[in-house]
């Protein structure tokens, strides 16, 4: 009894050339993985999510996740967490070496168990597009977080950038609920 | 670029004959999952935790984890996500039906991370044996998790059991401490 995470192959992909893709600037990699969540409704590969791992100070993406619950059969597949468990397995540790070598963008607030997953990840810095709030207007539940929840983040020495191109973001979640009912 | 997890021998062992094995009582649950936690360091393959999922009515085993965050080189392997995982697959969905089929029996209070998983994940019970100030005792970050967290769930229709064969599951974590100093 075994659990393959499978990629869709157009994601695969650009993980196959991740080593030649760099953005520089913060307003970049939120372009980049607003463009997963894109890609990932236009694909039919899963919900309006998208995440990525990139090295904080070269700009070089180390992964690039989407969320693949309702294909993948998995409620633990967020974007975060594939993006997460790609960059660990690329750099073959359970913690990324830091304390502010790796950064985090997302398309969007993490949920309560990405919330949970990312201090155990290693990275340094999150930076995040969509709130919240524009989750749960198109009918996703982000469950339970501690209200301050980005000030325990500082505590933990994780830097947290919110509401980068938070419009863009908010254009493809709305996409999607034009497209799909299916929200968890 | 793809994710595999791969399963220790001994626990695949027990997953395969998961339709043969059934408790009917909590604590009988209980002492499968410490036994779990237990076997997993005496195998030296990952921390002193275990989960499973049982059918709550029938009391059949549906899956069973182990932490394997080290040896598997990802952060979100606790034994909870495991499990999670494992019956999703096993049941072909992203959500196990409830509200009151699946119980999630972990040998220990959830961290922030699998707290915010349990919710996505169907389950609609929750027992617990050791607590959260147990794993921290040992040194395991346990997470910022709202205080209510229990409450929190309750509101959502997940029943919660708490302190189940606790000294038991106290013992396999100091047994673990005795013999390692790795903890995250």
């Amino acid at each position: 009894m075994e659990f393959e995470l499978k990629l869709p192959e157009w994601l695969n992909r650009i993980n196959s050339r991740a080593a030649d893709i760099t953005h520089n600037s913060i307003e970049e990699r939120a372009g980049f993985v607003i463009n997963l969540s894109h890609l990932n409704i236009e694909h039919g590969t899963g919900g309006p999510f998208g995440a990525a791992i990139f090295d904080i100070n070269s700009g070089s993406l180390v992964s690039a996740g989407t969320n693949m619950v309702v294909p993948m059969g998995c409620s633990i597949a967020h974007a975060e967490m594939i993006a997460i468990m790609l960059a660990q397995k690329k750099l073959g540790t359970y913690r990324l070496p830091g304390p502010s070598k790796y950064q985090l963008v997302s398309s969007c607030q993490p949920c309560a168990m990405c919330m949970g997953a990312i201090p155990w990840s290693g990275v340094g810095s999150l930076v995040c597009s969509g709130r919240e709030e524009d989750a749960k207007a198109i009918g996703f539940d982000e469950g339970d977080k501690p209200s301050d929840w980005i000030e325990k983040y500082e505590a933990r020495n994780i830097e947290v950038i919110i509401d980068v191109l938070r419009s863009e973001a908010c254009q493809v979640l709305r996409d999607y609920s034009k497209k799909n009912s299916q929200t968890y």
